[in-house]
């Protein structure tokens, strides 16, 4: 279907925001008055541009208080939509979007509000203009889609329809089915916005919370089904208000908006030619970047003190990981790559530390007019977590997938011999790579190229061998120990794009998403959003922390343990230096709660427990922004110990600020 | 009163929390249960700590889901109990808070729960403790403080009393004046909590926007009011969850709160050591920071193009001033500022420059455990508006009450002729000058010095002759011209301290506020409150904007004019370059809602009106942060034309993206 967006719902200039719209692939915008008042560009000159960039303006809005005044306000009014008409007209729009008064002139008369908005429609269809008249949630008189669908009827006007907006809908509570009641051809226009489920005052919540259909708690995407058995045929529009988007690049948003638009058209059936979720089985690898040369410990050096090589983060990261039972197994063939294992968890050490993300951002193709569509907002800082690799059955359908989700496809420079991996763009940067690390050999799918499209192209390539990624590595022995796989990773979001990010990896990898928690930080609050695959095979937590200026947006690995009492002991024994300290007034306030054994307390372990079992996990120090965890599930526990973070938290500030 | 705060209230580590409470003033605290869990210091640690500070631990907090519970819970609860008072014990506190249940466990019987409540109080007496129960304001069966305190009659226990928190109370739209029936010694402990007005779920309010008591729209004063006439003579004390405070400079906030108590106790009559308010009457000058050598101008230099002394920016705004029909009336005796007139309106030109707000701030005698409590968060940039001159009736007076509200008072380096000026730092480092422009000569009351307390001994100090500050400037000549005088400026604030901002300006200012107004920007939003003294004389507007990376935080002087029009016509005919272009769609629109004269739209003034009456304005263009607004208030209007700061913001940010 065509797709629109209202210009309110990105930030920018009105000519900022035409170029990053028709960048991200809409068809049309509603042009929202603000935007134009503010602009220099003339209407002539808007609907030029408009043309230029391929976008017809589909909805001018909006008018304001209108219908179902008293008759000396009415003169004014009608005088108000002429000098609309002038400006529609101007800007070639035939469609004006009329919202219910709120206004306290308004009079609770339908047959009123009729008479007015006929004599409006006779109006504007003199300009050859159409009326779509709108309940908003919080409309004086008219504040439910069926009660303007009423007045719509009453007034009886060829030109006069009515435009449906799934949040005044939805966070009404009212129930969508009656759409279905209404003829197609007389819904002039839908507008969609998802929100989150916020118990506060409508207006308000409309004002500022607005977001993108999935990223909320609304079912837009039933609502949408039923008006499309309604028999509408106009453009699927996003009018989004948010507070955040307001903030964010402009184009970014308008990518956020057009995947929105992708996996809702996925969702009621209406597209085709995006390929099938590839839902990943596990992780493959986390890669880890550090820099040999400078180290950035999270405890300031002792003035003075020799920095050997026994002192580089990525010595640190060895030195942890090896107390946790993990073996170096190999070498990158060309590259500065370590493989450490145990059993199936793999981390990569990656030694350049110069790659930033802005440097991987700028390799990223891009269409001109959004340089900076996929690239971090905060500077990464080596150690950190650049890459995740995702044991895929079908790592180019995966790709495939992602791409028509619009991420960014990685180009990859390999050497002859070198496996091919699918890669992306997370929005915060981290790369993931499509893996299949237990299926070496030809798999009859090319990887994805620097040239997108060649794919495509009949026959396969010269480079379609795919061998397994850890061939790469040379020969390897497999390692032992008590660490049986990664059980999750906690990656920190920019500020601006957390409901981008959950929507991304919903959309692209199929993960579904628990609500949202704020957790305590010393220093401000930590939004944390779990996501993971059906099955647990795959756990990502997305943090974004709003805490002041000292803030370390720490990132960490969770590795999954059998016996972690037994593995806890002997880290306790050999390495108290590597474990976090957890305070004993932790334990004072767990053992008042739950009677657990004495040994949480004495090995350092933290506990919760869910309504499907427990769980034991332990925390080490952090290098860098990296850390990384042990956890043990027992009996079905489905959480991540959230609610001992802020603990987690303190001790870590407390670390950093000596 | 004894004065105390929950630890809660402010950010950082425990001990971070008690060191800077402890050097705001405050005589005691109530621990938060979860910042006792985070911290590596033991009970008895915390206890030593708060007692070398010289701070009681006035209330152990909160013990939840306690009272009217099934058989089989209780049991668990009583032991939870006993472990807390365990705790209390080590950490030297005898009072525990008890908030009303929210467990869907918890049954609606009264009786039930006041004999819980007598079993718990009965078991806490054995250890000295008493209990102080609370009626949460989303208790599930217990909300309302008067419902709480029948409870507690009917346990008639002597260590069971009830605990007021003025949110909980106030939020609710409870009456306080029921208080005023509680016998004084059965409440136990008063919490102080302010609010902005918001219609949102009552405990996402209370967990994410209370603020500090005169920052809100509660009448936290009106209810202290009923405590104390109800005989309370326990601690007022502050309990504030707010996720900016979360993220805010832990001192900063300690200070904050302390000065909305002083404020409260003000308010209540019960702190006559502060000195009165003194009003100001007006602006004496604003004063400019430029650099001479460096230009930071809005608009980028074309490449190549050579940097004469032309280019500066103290002479861009030298050219802009001149144009505004202003004339440098002086230059200073000793530092290279000049002072430029126009009637009563006075601008000072500091060419130094290198005058950075972190250089002022450490200037500022602070204690020793917050260097940075006056610091300002961003960093300056000339040209800057680095300080305000205020005309006083009373100059000491007002520099006297700025200090007992904790305001920092600046040192002045003078020399042995110049005027002596008291002076204060504003919450966002802009410095406020207290002067009689029209009144030289010996005034009777000694400048504040660098000695605090110089002015309070026996006999006026030997420099004690007061000039007026223009005499430093020379002879001068009176400057006619359109402008008549400041009518109000607005700064930029930092964006953890708004509501601090707000209380700073009302408390030693005796400014009033008007609410809060979000207005949109292109990349944000700009929150924005006018403060005005009742006569109108000084106006002040805040703001702070929540934008992207791009955002100038623009700050601007606005000049009253006669007649605007005028002005206005010769300054477009004379330096157009100099005024910020309004968009031809600002008129079409404006004329579709008023009928104003075709003059505005020729003349680019922008228009507004209230119920007193009308506003013309302009805006000049920006150099560094700073640009000129020409006002002119037509028949009482009393507002600041926000509704057209948006157009504005768009036309400013298109200038500085090219």
């Amino acid at each position: 279907m065509r797709k629109s967006i209202a210009t309110v719902s990105v930030s920018g200039t009105l000519a900022e925001k035409l170029h990053a719209i028709a960048a991200a692939g809409f068809d049309g915008v509603e042009i929202f008055e603000n935007d134009l008042i503010a602009s220099p560009l003339s209407p002539e000159e808007v609907r030029a541009r408009a043309a230029d960039l391929g976008l017809g303006i589909d909805l001018y809005q909006p008018l304001r208080d209108f219908e179902a005044v008293p008759a000396e306000v009415l003169a004014g009014n009608l005088r108000r939509a002429e000098r609309k008409f002038d400006l529609m007209r101007r800007l070639g729009a035939d469609l004006l979007l009329v919202c219910s008064s709120v206004s306290p002139d308004g009079i609770g008369d339908d047959d009123l509000a009729a008479e007015h908005l006929h004599l409006l429609a006779d109006r504007a269809a003199r300009h050859g203009i159409r009326i779509a008249y709108e309940a908003l949630a919080w409309g004086r008189h008219v504040s439910d889609y069926l009660h303007a669908w009423r007045v719509v009827q009453l007034a009886g006007h060829p030109n006069l329809g009515t435009c449906l907006d799934s949040f005044h809908i939805l966070s009404r509570g009212s129930d969508p089915i009656g759409i279905e009641a209404i003829p197609g051809d007389k819904i002039f226009f839908l507008q969609l916005a998802d929100a989150p489920r916020l118990a506060m005052d409508v207006l308000q919540w409309s004002r500022h919370y607005r977001c993108f259909p999935g990223q909320g708690g609304f079912d837009v995407a039933g609502l949408v089904t039923h008006v499309l058995k309604a028999g509408y045929q106009g453009p699927l529009s996003l009018e989004v208000f948010n507070d955040v988007f307001r903030q964010a690049d402009t184009g970014r948003t308008a990518k956020d908006a057009m995947r929105s638009l992708l996996a809702l058209e996925e969702a009621v059936g209406l597209a085709p030619q995006i390929p099938p979720p590839v839902i990943p089985t596990g992780f493959a690898f986390a890669e880890l970047t550090v820099s040999e040369s400078e180290p950035t410990g999270s405890e300031p050096e002792p003035t003075g003190s020799e920095s050997g090589p026994g002192d580089t983060d990525g010595d640190r990261l060895r030195d942890l990981l090896a107390a946790l039972g993990f073996a170096r197994t190999g070498r990158h063939a060309a590259k500065p790559v370590e493989l450490w294992e145990q059993r199936d968890a793999r981390i990569l050490l990656n030694t350049t530390g110069t790659e930033s993300a802005p440097e991987r951002a700028a390799s990223v193709p891009q269409s001109p007019p959004e340089p900076a569509a996929a690239a971090p907002e905060s500077t990464r800082v080596a150690p950190a977590l650049a890459a995740l690799g995702l044991e895929s059955p079908d790592p180019a359908g995966s790709a495939a997938r992602a791409r028509s989700l619009l991420a960014p496809v990685l180009p990859r420079e390999r050497g002859p011999d070198e496996a091919a991996l699918d890669a992306i763009a997370a929005p915060d940067g981290t790369r993931l790579f499509f893996c299949r690390t237990d299926r070496p050999g030809p798999l009859g799918h090319p990887g994805l190229s620097d040239h997108p499209g060649q794919r495509d192209q009949a026959g396969l390539p010269g480079d379609v061998r795919r061998a397994s990624w850890v061939g790469d590595f040379g020969p390897r022995e497999p390692v032992a120990g008590p660490v049986s796989h990664i059980d999750h990773v906690a990656l920190t979001q920019p500020l601006h794009h957390f409901d981008e990010a959950a929507l991304f990896y919903r959309g692209v990898l199929g993960l579904r998403p628990l609500p949202s928690l704020e957790l305590p930080d010393p220093y401000g609050l930590l939004r944390s959003k779990a996501m993971a695959s059906d099955d647990g095979a795959v756990r990502m937590v997305l943090n974004i922390a709003r805490v002041g200026g000292q803030h370390v947006p720490w990132q960490h690995i969770a590795l999954a343990c059998d016996d972690l009492v037994t593995t806890a002991r002997g880290l306790r024994d050999a390495r108290p230096d590597l474990l976090l300290p957890i305070p004993a007034n932790y334990y004072d306030d767990l053992e008042a709660r739950h009677d657990v054994p004495p040994e949480l307390r004495e090995l350092g372990l933290l506990y919760d427990r869910d309504e499907h079992g427990e769980f034991l996990h332990l925390y080490t120090i952090t290098v860098g922004r990296v850390f990384f965890e042990l956890v043990q599930r027992l009996g079905g526990y489905r959480g991540y110990g959230a609610g001992n973070a802020p603990v987690r938290l303190a001790v870590q500030h407390a670390g950093t600020r000596g």
